[in-house]
Parts: C-alpha cells; structure tokens; sequence
C-alpha cells in the first residue's frame, strides 16, 4: 500500500479524457516509467500521460494542480541516481513523443528542439549541415532529461557541460503556466538566469518542454590516441599540464586496470592491464597532429608505453571502441551481478589521491568496481558489481561510495559531478551545501508551493 | 526631498557603532557611491558602509534588515545602466576594502577572492605563477561587481563571459544569512545552481562577497592582427565562418568608420576610415601562425585590405592600441559631449542587419555614435555623444536606443549583451522576458521578502 493519498479518481479521468489512449494506468506503463538505469529501488508512478506539445504538459499539470497529483517528468529512464522514480506517487509525464527538432540555424550554430529529442536523434538530422552537438553522457538520452539533471559527458572538457551549452527553454511551471527562458543570443545580462536555474533541477521546479541549445561545426579534423601508465598517479600527472597549457584536447578519458582487465575479457582484446588514457583531439589536419605529438611526449615523460594515435576514421573508431565499450564490459565482468553506478568529481590536483584511497577501499572490502574517469574535469564513475541478494556485499559496497562521496566533499569536490542527486544522494546535499540548502528549499516553495514537481527529490525533507 | 522613508537614526547609529570610522554620511561619499559611468541621473544612498569582511557585510545586513533599511552593494562604480543608484535610498556597501586574493590554486586553475579585487590586480598577483584571468570588459572593476552584473568582454568569444569562469560565491542574503554556493569542482550536479542565479542578479538577490574563480595558463603564444573591410556586412561576413569553423580566436573586435575616424584623431593615426575588425589569437607559436594566416586569407576573400599581423608583444600592444583607446577617443570626439553607453546582443546572422540599420537611424537623426563590437558574440555597444542641455538631441538618442533595442529583441536577442539592467534598462525586461518576468518577480520575493536588496532594478514594479 502506498504512504501517499492515491490520485483522485477525478483527477484521472480529466487526464483521460485530455489525452485518450496517450493517458495509460497499466501495471506494464507504471512499471516502465518507475524505473530507471540505476541501482535504486523502483517507484512506479500510478499512471503515465504521452504529452506531445508544450500545451499538453501545461493543460496536464493544470488539472494535476488542481487535484494536488504529483508530476515526475520521464525522458528516456536513462538517469542514475532514481531521477524518475515517483516516491510520492502520481503522474509520469513521458515526453518521448516530443521528438521534434524545431529549428536548426546554421550561421548561429543553435538549434530549439522539443525534450523527448535524444541527442544521437539530433546528432544525425543535424550532420547534414555540418554542425554537431557535444555533450555526450554515454546513453542516447533526451536532450530535455539531460538539461534537467545537468548531464555532461565525455566531451565536456572541450566543449562544456550540458549547462555550457543551453542557451534557453520553453518550462511549464507547476499551475501550468508556460514560461520562456534566455533566448538566442550568445550571451545576456538581462535579469536572472533562469535558463540555468532549471538546468539540474531534475523536473522539482518546472517541467522542461523545449530547449535552445548551441552547436557546433564538425571539426576538419580529429586524432585519437591512446596508451597505459605504469600507475595511476603518473596517468593523472600527465592530465594536469595538458590542462594548465590549454592544450585543447577534446577528450581524456582514464580507465583504471580493472576496467581494462574488463574490455580485454569482453572484446577479446590485449591492452596492458594497467590505468589506462583514451584521447581525442578536434581541430584541423595539422593543429591534430601536432596536438597528439604534444601529448604523446607529455605521457612518455611520465613513463606511458605504447602511445598509439591515429587520424584516420576508421582506426579511430577501433582504437576508442574499447572506450566505448566500458559499461557493458563491466556488467560483464562479474556475471549474475546487478551495476551500480555511481560518480564524483574533485579539483583535478585531488584526483589521484582521492581515486587510490578508494581503489584501496574497493580492494579491502573485496569488493569489485571498475572505473572510468572524465579525467580532465576531476570526475571519476565507479560501476559496483554487486549480487543484490549479499547483503553483506551491498552494505560494503554502500560503506564504500559514502566515504567516496565524503571524502570528494572535503577535498572541495562534489558529491556528484554529472548524474545528479535524485533519490540517491539525497543525503549529501546538506553535507556539501550546508545552509544553501535553505536557500534552494526557498526557491522550491516560491515556484512550486504546494510541493508537485518531482516531490523527494533534490531538497531533503 | 526623497520619496522614500529616510533610514531610521538609531539604524545609523548601529552601523556607526558597528564599523566605527568606516561608516560615513558625508555628502562626497554618498555622492561618489550614487553615480556610476552611466548615463543615467545619479542617485546618492545615505549613508555609505565600508566593509571589510564576509561577516561584517551579514552584521550590517542584520541592522539594516531590522531597520528596513535598503541596501545597495558598490565595487568600483564602473557599472553602466546606473546598477549602484540608490533609487529608494539606504546604505551602500562599499567592498573595495575587501580587497585580498584568498587562494589560488596552480595545478587547478582556481582562485578565491574577496569581491573588491579588481580584475588587473588579480592578474597582476596570478602573472607570476605563469596564470591569467580571461575576463575583460574594459573597465578595471571588481570581480564581486563583474559578477553581479554578468560582465564579459572582448575574450568572452575564447573564454567565456564572467557566468563560465565563476566557480562557487560566498553571499550574504537580505536578512544576514551567509551561504556558499558551487565549490571547486569543475563541474557538478548537485542541486540548484545558486551560483549562476546569484551572477547577473545585481545585488537584488544577496550581496557577492567571496568568488571562486576559474584561471587559465598564459598561452605560449599570442598574435595581433587588424584588418579593415570595404562595408561592414564583409566585416561581419568575414566572422561567421570563423566562429562556425571552430577557428580558435580569443579576441574579435569590429570598430565602424567612426569609431575608426575618432581613434586617428584621438591617437594621431592614419587608420583608413573603414570598418575594421582587431584580431587576437592563443595558442602556440605555430597554431597563432597558422590561424593568423587563415583568417587573414578569409578576411581577404571578403575584400579586406590591409591584414597586417604579429607575434610580438611590442607590435601587438601598437596594433591593439587604437582598440584600447576607443572608449576616450570616441568621447574625444565631441568636445562637451557626455557619452552614454549601451548594448545590444543579437545572433551574428543577424548582426550586420541589425547594426546597418541601427547606423542608419543614427545617421538620420544626424546623431554622432560611435560603435565597437564583441562582435563574434553578436554584441555590440554603441556611446551615444550627447550634450546634456540639448533636450531635442536626447530625445533623439532615446529614440535611437529604444528602436535598437526592440529590434535587438525582435532578432532573438537580448536588450543588453553585457552592461546589465539596472535601471536604464528596466522598461525592456516585460518586452524580452514575457511571463518569465513573473518567476523572476518569486525568486526575489523569494529571498527578499521586504525588497531591501538593491531596490528597483531588474524587477519592473
């Protein structure tokens, strides 16, 4: 039996009517939208409404207002920290059939899409005229889910965060109201930014309907390289000048010797089983070339082997394969085990430290985790693979990702660098933000007083 | 007489009490704290704070809280739309004592300053660890003012405006609360993004006292260039494709033939009187080479003369010395005039439409407005040269701002690229920002129930 007061019959016959068959209460619909990538407890929502416009979403959270019927917004359900789980009941509103892509300006390099587009969708409409779109988080999410969890990717070091590269939004706030955000120009001075407040709120303080988003030109050129350090700490040591030059890599993306010792089992390969940095670098023929030079004698320095690149297409993809490959590698890795994923990011001087002490957590405990780092932000991932029914294992595990996430805290990092607080780390958020709690508790009751918008999530109760 | 209730003398005397020979009634205080370098009518506070810390700007905002005393914060009165005017009176906070780079971190590229650093003197502190701060809008004014005005300049385009290279803030709310917000993480999505609500809010929503920032390496490598285009749409023409090909420029600066004609008179050159557009680029010796000859070869294409670069810091800071002096050399070019600064920001397609029309209403109006462009931002600034006494010509000018203004905003651009709103700009955030006005309007009432924060700006009563 639910803790919550179930929605009014009422309030769901109003949301049928609204939207026929796209409005659904079965147990496979509810069940679909509860859940999402991680590792926490489903909460299925007690139905599901298909919006397909902007005015859809605002006629729903009308009627849901009215009868006080929580509102979660579901994008893909590829979120990682129970984003989309409906822990007070009520509505899910899925918003995959608002996959329109709505304009595309090439002079200006932006584009407005509806949420339900994913990013892969609108990489491939959009490759016809040159551009692309950077920020890449691993899962084909919607480009509406990752403005409203804050994604960023493996990208982001070049090009910015999703947050970096929102340049407005079309929100409907909790009575209904629909509200348009920042604009079209590159940069403004002109009152709050709003854009921003919405971006990561995780649906709490508006549903996220339309976004205008920045492009970019496919560069003329792109290296690859990747090569093994004997240890971790000379992997990080070779991250920190490159970032302090300003070399303009695209990405760096570290991977520890266990998720190394995974990719060989999974794809058959032979990389040394030792920490282990994948690059890309973006620009023209000759500025990637030499960039990859560069590299390649700041690695050797710091006693890489190894160091292989390449600009062609095709080695490219075979040499990052292995990259891209990671998750599914990992899951891999120990059969019959449930992946838990989890992230942290700390300044980049605090990195290896803050990685070793962990890894040496990992290995007391027994546990098994791979790891993968956007290095060059100070972000790292742990995939625990533990079996949902050892208990013994699953407290360790929890032991291990708390001191992880205390002690990225006190090392002046974050309690999550990209997957968002959900349900998840709630519990951090007052650790790490102290009285900016009340602050952002505030602004919660002044846009959704009657506490709809995605209730549980973000603010700790 | 004003308008509003004077300040309570016992709140007076508390803050006499409390800061001692750092509180002043004096009337070239309160005169020098009620006037900025806009245009717009000054209006003195009553009393001026000199703080010195976080704690006492809380304890001053305690008394004054108590008192309902407004409360209007002052870093070094360069703001342009008259941001520092005490509209309703009260106290100003001046923060220039606060003056100390707390930390700065090399291997991360972070600082934490006290809001009354200035930009040149931080980067005067932070040159000798080989680190800069990108950020340059012209004046010399401080971080916590750059902040709460959004501020960017001529290296946003490389770099990013003020809103990318802020970190976390230390803020002290209307009733005396001080919060942190953000940290030192290069990225996290962890709750609310206070930070960047805070940036741009122009002291209506909590007083800026600590800012982290982040800081970048030197470049190995800076070239000069500067070039002038038969009409301004090749100007504009010649930026498109850079900005699209992702050619990394870190500085583009368009001047019009006034702007042009003012700097030879101002700084005895023989510049041709032609729109010119002021290069700089960041990197290695051989990538400004390359790009440099690159652009040079792009600007060629569309009729440019003249493409004159280099490497050399003694002919860059000649080349870029018309640039620097624009600001005086244009107000130079009226003997009595005073000049009144404004901006538009529009997207680059519409750029060139946006200021030849704007030009030619100035000229109909035989009005003399020199214009400077961040102009691979798509922002522009005019300096209207008026004389105060000529009602008719400041009619005029209104007119001419106004229309430029509107259409700004009808090209999906924004009423103000980088000077703000304060009050000279009020009257366009219902036109910009539609029903958005609304939520602004609840975050301020929000975390400033009574409106003591810098009372009348941004929100339109």
């Amino acid at each position: 039996m639910p803790l919550h007061t179930p929605i009014h019959n009422d309030c769901l016959e109003e949301l049928r009517t609204l939207l026929g068959e796209r409005f659904s209460t079965s147990l496979s619909d509810r069940d679909q939208h509860g859940k999402d990538e991680s590792f926490h407890t489903p909460y299925p929502p007690e139905a599901v409404a298909y919006a397909r416009t902007t005015e859809e979403v605002s006629d729903i959270l009308k009627i849901c207002h009215r009868y006080k019927a929580p509102v979660i917004p579901f994008g893909t359900g590829t979120s990682l920290e129970g984003q989309i789980a409906a822990l007070e009941g009520g509505v899910s509103i899925d918003l995959t059939q608002m996959n329109r892509v709505l304009e595309t300006h090439v002079e200006d390099l932006d584009c407005r899409v509806q949420a339900g587009v994913t990013r892969k969708q609108l990489n491939k409409i959009i490759s016809k005229s040159g551009l692309f779109f950077p920020v890449d988080p691993g899962a084909d999410a919607s480009l509406g889910g990752m403005v409203a969890t804050r994604a960023s990717g493996t990208n982001a070091v070049r090009y910015g965060t999703i947050r970096e590269n929102v340049l407005g939004l079309t929100v409907v706030l909790s009575d209904g109201r629909i509200v348009q955000t920042g604009g079209r120009a590159r940069k403004s001075a002109a009152g709050y930014d709003l854009t921003h407040l919405f971006c990561g709120s995780e649906g709490t303080l508006a549903i996220i309907t339309e976004i205008q988003l920045r492009l970019y030109g496919i560069p003329e050129a792109i290296s690859a390289a990747v090569c093994s350090f004997p240890t971790l700490e000379a992997a990080v040591n070779t991250v920190i000048p490159i970032i302090q030059l300003g070399i303009p890599v695209a990405r760096i993306e570290l991977l520890d010797e266990v998720q190394m010792d995974a990719i060989n089992k999974y794809s058959h390969l032979d990389y040394p089983v030792l920490p282990t940095i994948f690059f890309e670098f973006h620009g023209t023929e000759q500025s990637v070339s030499e960039t990859a030079r560069m590299v390649g004698g700041m690695a050797k320095d710091n006693g890489a082997e190894n160091f292989r690149w390449t600009t062609k297409q095709e080695e490219r993809t075979k040499l990052w394969q292995a990259r891209h490959d990671a998750y599914y590698a990992a899951i891999a890795l120990k059969p019959g085990a449930t992946g838990w994923p989890t992230d942290v990011c700390v300044p980049i001087s605090r990195l290896a430290e803050c990685i070793l002490e962990t890894k040496k957590e990992i290995d007391d405990a027994n546990l098994l985790a791979p790891l993968v780092g956007h290095v060059g932000d100070g972000n790292f991932h742990l995939i625990f693979l533990v079996d949902p029914d050892n208990s013994e294992e699953l407290e360790k595990a929890h032991t291990v990702n708390h001191r992880m996430v205390m002690r990225a805290i006190e090392m002046g990092g974050t309690c999550t660098g990209e997957h968002g607080i959900g349900h998840g780390k709630l519990k951090y958020m007052k650790r790490e933000h102290g009285d900016a709690i009340t602050v952002m508790a505030q602004v919660k009751k002044a846009l959704d007083p009657e506490n709809l918008l995605n209730p549980g999530k973000i603010i700790p109760s």
